[in-house]
């Protein structure tokens, strides 16, 4: 399957196996500001790589010092832009802008493989909403991270008001929302929102890949299950939450992939499983 | 715009500039337990703050050794205390009577403004219920907690069991619940309650106002944006959440304090916005 | 009240005070893997439990080197095995088996009783299902846990998916399932998933109930009432939460209890509470 | 107890027995028009029937030739004026006295006496939203009603989007909204909108007085627990919705109206209950 | 499969096809009041047709001159009556009370069958409760409704403020709730809450028979697939209902009986479903 | 703008005013049964209209004589049909498949104009999931109905058991889909399913025209303000649903369709709007 090419982002794979691709934010003169092009070709790489039977793992990393300023100023001024002289359309249009926006990021987690964020140097304002929508986040030492909106008069409004509280509790999430500061990889570590801290960027990149490859290695359909039915559940009580769980599997579980890993138990060997 | 006078409550602002106003809780004889008085003025006074222009941030302190030792024993025996014989009509009072002690707490969530809660000594009982209404916590290395209502043979029912599991998680607030062991500010700290421990009453005081000040200086209307659609998306999947920031930003984003950042923010000065 | 005898499980009481039994997976030889006939059991002897006036605390541990190593393979086999020739009718048992198997496990949380987790050794898979719908978790230091599953090919569907990422944050939920990655008591203490690791496994015996007689001493309706009103507000949006905790109480809140919980608090003393 | 006095509504009650009061609109010449005053006076007037012992049902009515005709221009333009030349201050203030006003409609609901509305001539715009918080509604036969926003340019905000769907079904509710076409009594009736139509005025306020004795009469503690489960049981899921109703009754069943209308069954007679 | 035998129940097949059951109230001398044995038996009748696979439609209908008269005062004495001299325990025992008799009147949504209520004379109080827990409701010319328990200071906790309002729209059910009235046979069928209305008890007894045969013929997959997602999607947003769907028919919709199914269609015969 | 081009739908404009343009359904010699090729367009044309400023209202309708006989055989076939020899895989695709079938539906609802079903001849299967994703639904007397999954073997799942039961309540949606029975124009008008029934064809083409136009003239904020807050406040509870409302209203309300309303109201003639 052919991988598109894209201006604001390159994709890759190492090596044909394991099945891990590398998402890689390219605008590094602008310390991967987040473009306009960017919003749309985002959402299009990830549709392509969901599609393509030989991923089974996303990295998103960024080429540069930074993993991500957030939205460029040209981005931004074209958003609050209108044609529209009359204030109700202006502002009609630009909750429809908005929620393209929004749904270029959410494009994460309706991607079915897993996508890992793997930050290093800045990860401000609009990055804090990347990697929210994001499955695992690692970084670097001298990775930071600053909910920045409010220090642009804005009420952050691409999903990290929504994710970031379940994933460092709601107190953490509002003192780091109100107050836009600084915080570094240690304290985002003791936050939950990455998982660990590598000394280096090249750490980093040996620790996601093999991490990566990990998961890369497990049953797709174990994997994409298990993603599916955490963000399914997370909307849901638990009882119904349960029940889905039941109804997921009682689709998905008799598979090939499950006689593959119990026969692969009992004689003591890995398992391989075919392409998703 | 006039500060109201309050008996358990005093207002005021230490210097006219930064927005910064200091709500006390004035009952010190008695470890700042929460009278009836405590539980009609409280609201009133968010109220008035709220609809204050010089307010932007409301830090929310006690005078005497503690922040709050909870409900003091006659605004409890008022509560419980019945005039009807009929065992219907006096369960129907005490269900009403328990939802106004709510309404007092969850005035902290109503009001626009920021209040940061900055605890000393005990914060024990209704303290915790006051506390995890608030927007951010700070705390005094000395500061101890308590959810203590378990030891009064009282189901907590001012708000702990419904906020604490959102901010500490949700085996934590069970173990601290259910144990009502007291636990000290570098437990806080970890399990995300509170956000910064200080080494003293007055590093505290110092230190919240600072903060208090930070907040204060941005904009008014993305601080507001912010503690709301936080609070709305907590009720919501998602999904919604982010409709709802969409929604709300298509009114509230084109605004002179937009305008005044980005203005700032290019000439490198630091941006000044209007009272909300 | 008679104690039911199970194959699966011992229940017994080492004195009649305090009202603390222990509930002990009994399948040494199998390092406590779970059984067909442990997911029969085990919510018979939860019923058992709750309806016993004696019981106000139960401990849930297990003999042998391990706290549980998940789902045994008999079992698992048995759930997959169908007679019918039909694939739908094959999906359809399926998912009625599985949600019976995660009745058993939410079991823990219909009794209205304290289930505490004393965890030593592995706890692996349906480990993690069963002690993430306990009330509290405490584990030796070299206990170990991992989200075991996917690497069998499988979707959880026990409840971990669904309760875990409530109690160490959805970051680390996902972190831990898809990576499916053995993690130490250390750990399992910073995610709040375990709320206190003992040096040793008599130490986790002594403490944990110790723990269980200081619950099991309160007020019985303020323990249950405060595990339901956790549990419902999980589920509901803190308003509906709160509304629902003040007609708990105008029901439960008058009662014995409390009245001998003040006097007792006035004579300086400890309060004894009648059975449930 | 005291009943108040408003500048546009009336109270009265026409004799001591039963305890219905007349609430009703007094703003003939602007065809009950809801003035700003009313959205103050109305909801202190239903905060001091609620509170009044001497009240078990209300009938909002209007004086004149029409039940109402929706919000007066006045109101409305004094709604869309605002002192602030900032649009994003303009809009936060705006959305903040929407929600005043919501709130006014929706004190219907937060008193727990029955509200019965009593229609005849124009129920138009904000009437439509009046009489979907009532609890019950009536009419005459020439009365008509009209979701009037849309002509108007407006979305409506009130309550009618919100609470008809789930009166009269969501696909009457749309074609009504989005058309804003006037209909009968005789469809209001077929929709599930009014629960009678009545030949005139005259046979209006009989046939609703003699309703609203009817529940007068009947248990004040089981009315409003009727009242309050159905409003509390819309917003949840069933299985919520049930355990609601459990504890709410765990609580108020047990009670003085309960025994004296089990005597009166069996004595045949009539109960009487003790004032709430 | 044996049937069980009950004392308040009798269950019996007129002919081995279709597969269709009738459970029948047998108490007529009581007016098929709902004595403490039907909640017990009640559910236990039905766990048995949901596992036999020779039961594919349930008709519940009753023995003598009327459907059911609601509770026996027998039975609500006893659920009344509490050994404990605690307000608390009393309470706390009426709360779980309560929910075991909504867990009996709920099991007719859990069994996976059609349950077809089948009314004929007096359906009042606990019988309103029962037929709204039905998939569908037929019922004679001469049939009544009457939501009674506001007359006798109850408020209804059966399920009937739960799921009227969703079947007859939430006005209607207010207002027959807080009245109480009598409402016919053919009002119930302009409320939604009867799908047809027969003439006389034997043309119901034929109609309701061949209705349930119409249904016992289908593929017994789709049936309870199709009351299974109603019922789900009942307590979902849409999004979520319609993921449900998409989840549940991909491990259902592949199955021998969409093949008969189909091949039948082209062969324009009718098709034969294996038993479930 | 330019109209597009499709295979399996026509779209035009009578006259260039008012702003309503017809969607027909072209497969007239398969009942216009929906095809592959349908589900792949219909969003596709949607999405157009939608970003067309020339469109405020469009007309669903179809060419021959039905409206729509579902899904058609092939279409079903290549669902159903996989490439990979993996039950656990085949599913996996299945559930993507029927997903993107129900966001082909979807569309309907995520096109912010308004969508009318003009019904005539066959509504069956997939047709009825069509119209119940329509803002209204208006049909000729001929017209007939029928939820016909059920005796295909399959549990609907492109949203009829989603919103069938909010417009027609949930007893009057669970018998149509459990019976697969024809029900007639005069039972769908009673049921809420259609707003009106027409005489004829021509009727029916020249009245839902009026009708739309009667619409299409309407302030075209305020149209889709009235559709968004409807669907929105579907999912929500009434609390936010009114503050979403209000929200909404606080961005769009202000504009320049108000004040020509209010203009055009004071000058007794008839407002004009801008396109959207």
């Amino acid at each position: 399957m052919e991988i598109p090419k894209f201006k604001t982002l390159e994709i890759f794979q190492k090596s044909p196996n394991p099945s891990v691709f590398h998402l890689i934010l390219n605008n590094p003169s602008l310390k991967s500001a987040l473009s306009l092009d960017f919003f749309t070709e985002f959402p299009k790489a990830l549709v392509s790589l969901d599609q393509n039977p030989n991923v089974n793992v996303i990295i998103l990393s960024s080429h540069g010092d930074h993993f991500c300023s957030g939205i460029d100023l040209n981005a931004f001024n074209s958003i609050m832009k209108s044609q529209s002289d009359d204030q109700g359309r202006v502002r009609e249009r630009l909750r429809r802008v908005i929620k393209g926006l929004q749904d270029a990021i959410t494009a994460v987690e309706q991607c079915r493989k897993v996508v890992i964020a793997s930050i290093h140097g800045a990860c401000v304002g609009g990055g804090i909403d990347l990697i929210t929508a994001c499955d695992i986040r690692y970084c670097t030492k001298n990775a930071f991270f600053c909910v920045k909106e409010v220090d642009l008069a804005i009420t952050a409004d691409l999903g990290t008001l929504q994710r970031l509280p379940g994933i460092v509790g709601y107190g953490n999430a509002v003192e780091l929302a109100l107050t836009a500061r600084r915080f570094t990889a240690e304290e985002a570590k003791g936050f939950g929102l990455v998982s660990k801290v590598f000394e280096s960027k090249s750490a980093l990149d040996e620790g996601v890949y093999s991490m990566a490859k990990g998961i890369a290695m497990k049953s797709p359909l174990a994997v994409i299950g298990t993603k599916e039915v955490l963000l399914r559940s997370r909307d849901m009580s638990v009882d119904q939450g349960l029940d889905y769980a039941a109804t997921w599997n009682s689709a998905m579980l008799p598979s090939a992939d499950l006689t593959e890993a119990i026969s692969a138990q009992m004689q003591k060997r890995k398992p391989t499983f075919a392409k998703l």
